[in-house]
C-alpha cells in the first residue's frame, strides 16, 4: 500500500542525498556564507535571468513566508491573500506572530484576482485601519490550481496601481511550472519576492527565496527568528543538485503526470472531482464507506472536508518518489471498492 | 449648525468636570493605586452585585481591546469577531499587534451568534492552526444594534460548550443598557471580561474593566503597553462621578431617546433606513445630493458607504451632549431638502 | 504634612484645567486632528523655531517612548541606553514588547556620554548581533542630573559619526530647561526626536512628541499601539496652556526652586547628598529612623536605596503643585528629627 | 591546512549520514509524528531516566531558545543570563523580538552563580519592572567553561526559592559533558529544560529539548514560529544515530581531547591561555603577527578580542570531524612562527 498524504512523506531526491554525501567533509563557513551556497545563489540567478536577485536559503515554507513579511512590511502594513492561502489558515497564526494582519478574501479556487484585491475595503483607509501593503499567492495554490503567465500579469498590474507587493509562495512551485506556462525569469519579473519549494519537491528541506531587488538586511530578519541554518551549506548543495540540471523539473513532472492518471482514473470510475486541478495534489469525492475501505488497505491521505452525510472530499497527493505502479494498484484497489 | 459625526465630540459632562476641578490639588498615589480609583472600583463592584471582580481603569477602547486579548490569550490562540468588529476594522491591527489573530465571520446585523462561533473551522484544528479561544462582541455593535440578554446567555451557553472566553467591548455600553434588557450584573455574570465606556457617554476618557475573576498579573500587561496613567486618579474621580448616581444611565438615555427622534424624523421623511438601530447611532440612506447640502449647511457626519450611484448612507451620532433642537432643527433643514 | 512622592500627585495647573473647562462644550473632530492641537502644534514649532517638525501628543512616557523606538528603528535594530534609564528599568519591557532590544550601559550619573555609546561591542557587529540604531537620554536623567548643550552636542556629533538616531525622553523637561542651557530650538536641531513632558509639569496628562523631521506614518504607529485619544484636542489645549505663556517653565522654575531650598536645608543639617541634581529630584541619606520618623508623621516619599545597615537614601520631589511652606515645614520637621 | 572556525564546518557523523540514507525511503507522517522521531524521544527520555518528560526536536539553537523563551514566560518576564550568554549577544535579538527582556549579568567566566541571580534588582519589583522569571545557563558556556554538578545543584535551589525556571542551553552539551560530571539524569531532574545539542556534535542540524514536564502545547509555538519541519523524521532519525550508542559521547570526547591536546601544545610554545577551558574551545593569545602568519598558511579560526595593540585573542574549536593530524601540524607550525 501507499501514503498520498503528502509531497514530504519520503527523504530527499536521491542526486540530492549523494551531493550530500559527497560534500559531507568539505570544511566551509557558516551561516550560508560559502562556496556551495553562492554557487548555488548564482545558479539561480541565471536561471532567473535575473542578475540583481537577492537570493537566499531557508528551512521551510512558515518560516519564509513569516521572514518575508515581516521584513517588506511596516507593523501597521498588511497582506491580502485568498481565504484558503496558507498563511491564513495553515501557519498557526505566523504571520500576526510578526504583528502583521492578514486580510482574507473568499476565493472560489484558490486564486487571488485583481477583483478581489480591489474588493478589499482597507485599500484606501485613514490611520484607523491598516494599510494594504502586499498580495499573497501561491503556486500551485493550496488546491492544486495553477496561475498561468497572463493572471499573474494582471495581478502585477494590479499591485502596481495599488503601490502593492507582490509575492509568491512557491512551496510547490515545481509542480507549477511543470504543468503551467511560468517561467523563473517571469517570477522574478513580475514579483517582488518568490520562492522555489525544494522540502515537497526533492530536497530533505530547503526554501530558495529570490527577492527580485537587493534587501540588504534580510540576514539579519533570519538570524533573527531563528531562520538561519548553522551548517547553511547544505541548502546551497541541495539547491545545485536540483538545479543544476533537469532534476527539479522532472521530479516535478513525474509527480504531475502521476497526479492526472490519478484523477482520470478516479473520473473514470465515476467519482466527482470538482477542484480543477492540473497539478501533483487531488481532490476526489468518495463515499465514506469506499474512504474506510482504502484505509483499511493501508493507504493514507488527508481527509478534505465532508461533502454530504454520505461523502467525503479527500486529497491524494503525489511526488517525484512516488512509484507508477503505487497509482495503477491504488486505481485497481479503488475499482474494486464497493460504489 | 451641528456635528452629529460621534459622541466624543465635545469634552466631558459637567458633572464629571466639576469632579475632576473639586479634587484637582488633593495629592494621591500615582497609577490607579490611590483612594479615588479604589472607591470606583468600589462602587463598579457593587453595581455589578460581583464582589471577585477585578477592576481596572484603561484610557480608550483599542487600549482595553489590545491589553484584555493579550492578557487572556496565548501567542496561538485567537479571537473571533464579527468582520464588522471594532478590533478587525478599525484599530489598525492593534490585536494582530500583540501576535494574536482575529478570526472575522460575516455578520448580517454587527452581532455574533452561536451559529456563527460554530461555524468557524478552526474551533477543531491541530497545532497547524490557531486555537481559537475567545469571543469577541461588542454593545452596542458597531451599527448600533444591541444584544438582548437572552442573546448573551446563549452566547455564554456556546462558550462554555467550546471552552471559549466571552469578552464584550462597551465603548457604548450606556447607550446599550439604556435601550435593551441587560443590566451590568448580567454583564458581570455572563463574560470573562467587559469594560463601560466612559469616553463616549460622558467622561473625558476612560474605561472601566472588569474582569468576573480576579487578574493578578493585568497591570504588567498595563504597564507594559503604555496604558497605565501616571494621575491615574483621574479615571477613578470620573466613573465615580458618572456611576454614584444616574448620570452615566440618564446621558445614554438622552442621546438614545434623541437618536429615536432622529430615526423617526428621517422615516417619516420618507428615507430608507435599514439598519435597526434603537441606540444612538442612526443610519439614513440619502441622496448624494441631500448628503451635499447638508454638508453645505454646515452639519457633520460621517461617510458610512456609497449604497449606489445616486445614494450614500450616512452615520448621525448622539450624545449626553446633543441639544434637543440641533435634532429638530437638522429634521426641518432636510425637510427642506430637495428630495 | 505632604507628599514628596511624586511630581504628579496633584490634577492639572489651574490654568490647564480653566482651559479644558473654556473650551468644554466646543465640537471638534477626535483623535488629534483638530484646530486646537493643530493650533499647539504650530506654537510648539514655532517656539522651537522648526517650521519642518513633525507634533504629536501623546498621553504619557512610557506610550511615547515605544512608540519612538518602534517607528523609527527596525525590528533587529538596538537602543542604547544608560542602565538607569528609564525605558531600561521602569518601563515593564515595554521596548523589548514592540521586539527591539535595549542596550544598557552603566553610567554614574544617568548620563549617556559618547565614550559609552563607543564602548558598545555591537557598534560594528554582523547579522549575529543586533544593530545599535539609536541613543536614548533622558533630561532630567532619572537621578535629576542635566545635559548641558555641550553635552548634547558632543552626543549628536558622535550619533552622526556612527549613524544613530538620538532620542531624548522629556519627561521632565521642564525642569532641566529651568535649570540648564538647553532650549527648545536647541533640542530640536541636536535630536531626532524628543518631547515635552505635560504630566510632571502641570497638565492632567500629555507628552508633546517634537520629530525634527516629518514622519508621515506615526499616526498608524499610534493607532495601532492604543495610543491615539478619542478626543484628542484635550491634549492641545492643554499644551497650547501651558506653553502659549510662561506657564510652562514658570512651573518648572518653581518646582526647582522649591527642590534647591530642600537641598541646602537638608545639607544645612548634615545629611548628606552624594546626587548632584539641579533639578526637582533631591536624593537625601538619611538615618533609617529619621526616615520613619518622617514618615509617622505623614510624610511621603519613595525609598530609593538602602545606602548601609543604618541609612536609606529616600528621594524628594516638588512640583509645580507644591506649597512653599510645606517645604519650610518639612525642614523644620527633619530638624526636630534624632540625629 | 584546516578550519578550527567551528564546530559545525562538516557535514554529519558518517554514522547520522548512513542513518539518513538508509531511511530515505520510507514513507511516514511530516512535523515529527513519526516512528522514528517517537523512537528517538522515548530513547532520550530512557537516557534522562525522565520517563515524564517531553521531548522535541528542532533546527538550531537560537530557533530553540527563543521557542522556549516564549513558551515558559508570559511577554513581562524576563530571562536572567550572564552578559556574554548567547541570547544575550549572539542571537541578534530574538529573545526580544518575542517580546522578552534580557537581564544581562556580568559574568567573569560565562557562568551564572546563585550570588548573580540574587543581586538582579528586579528579583522584587513592582509592575513597572519586568518579572525575573527563568535563569538561562549554557553548558559548555559561551567561553568553554563548563559547569559542574554542584555548580547546578546550587542554581537550581536559587532558582527555587526564588521561583525561577531554569533553562540550558545543550548547544555545545556533549563537550560539557565528555568532560564534566553532569550526566543527562541530572539535567532532567535539575533544569526545567534543556537540549541535547547536534549541530555542533555530529548531525547535519538538529536540537533536541526536553521539557522535565509535559509541555502540551508547545508544538503550537513551534509552527506558529516555523519550527516545524515538514520531514520532521530527519531530526529523529539522527538523535537515534547518535544515541543509540556512544556516538554522540565519543564524538565530543574526540573534540575535547584535541582542543585538550592544542591548549597544551600552545602553552607549552609559551602562550598564555587565561580562559581555563576544558572543552573543545581554546582561546590562546598570540601577538599579531603570528596571527596573520596562521592566516596567510591557510589556517581559519574566529578573532576573539584584541587583548592590546600587539596581541589578539583567538579561538580554536575542535569537533568530531578534527582529523588528530590537523592539530600536530598547527602546533608544529605554530611552533615555526616568529615568536
Amino acid at each position: 500500500m501507499y501514503s498520498f498524504r503528502n509531497d514530504y512523506s519520503e527523504g530527499a531526491h536521491p542526486k540530492v542525498l549523494q551531493a550530500l554525501t559527497e560534500t559531507n567533509l568539505e570544511q566551509t563557513r557558516g551561516y550560508g556564507l560559502d562556496p556551495r551556497c553562492q554557487k548555488a545563489a548564482d545558479l539561480i540567478r541565471t536561471l532567473c535571468a535575473a542578475p540583481e536577485a537577492d537570493v537566499h536559503f531557508l528551512m521551510g515554507g512558515t518560516q519564509t513566508n513569516l521572514l518575508v513579511i515581516e521584513a517588506l512590511l511596516k507593523p501597521y502594513q498588511a497582506v491580502i491573500a485568498a481565504h484558503t492561502g496558507h498563511i491564513n489558515v495553515h501557519e498557526t497564526g505566523a504571520i500576526e506572530g510578526t504583528g502583521r494582519k492578514v486580510i482574507a478574501i473568499p476565493s472560489p479556487d484558490g486564486k487571488v484576482t485583481p477583483a478581489m484585491v480591489e474588493s478589499v475595503p482597507e485599500l484606501h483607509s485613514d490611520e484607523h485601519q491598516v494599510v494594504p501593503a502586499m498580495v499573497y499567492v501561491s503556486n500551485t495554490t493550496e488546491i492544486g490550481t495553477v496561475y498561468s503567465k497572463a493572471e499573474l500579469e494582471a495581478l502585477r498590474t494590479c499591485c502596481d496601481k495599488h503601490g502593492l507587493l507582490l509575492f509568491l509562495d512557491g512551496a510547490r512551485l515545481g509542480s507549477a511550472m511543470a504543468c503551467g506556462d511560468i517561467t523563473l525569469p517571469d517570477l522574478a519579473a513580475l514579483t517582488d519576492a518568490f520562492y522555489i519549494g525544494g522540502t515537497k519537491n526533492g530536497a530533505l528541506f530547503g526554501e530558495a527565496l529570490i527577492f527580485s531587488k537587493p534587501r540588504e538586511d534580510f540576514r539579519w530578519y533570519m538570524k533573527r527568528r531563528g531562520g538561519m541554518l548553522a551548517k547553511g551549506r547544505l541548502l546551497g548543495v541541495q539547491f545545485q543538485a536540483l538545479l543544476e540540471d533537469d532534476t527539479f523539473l522532472n521530479s516535478a513532472r513525474h509527480a504531475n503526470r502521476l497526479a492526472i492518471r490519478l484523477r482520470e482514473g478516479i473520473s473514470a470510475l465515476g467519482y466527482p472531482m470538482p477542484v480543477t486541478s492540473p497539478s501533483n495534489q487531488q481532490f476526489p469525492i468518495l463515499p465514506n464507506e469506499t474512504v474506510k475501505q482504502l484505509q483499511t488497505m493501508g493507504y493514507e491521505f488527508e481527509i478534505d472536508r465532508a461533502v454530504d452525510p454520505g461523502h467525503t472530499q479527500i486529497r491524494l497527493v503525489t511526488s517525484w518518489a512516488t512509484p507508477e505502479d503505487a497509482v495503477e494498484k491504488f486505481l485497481q484497489n479503488l475499482s474494486a471498492c464497493a460504489k
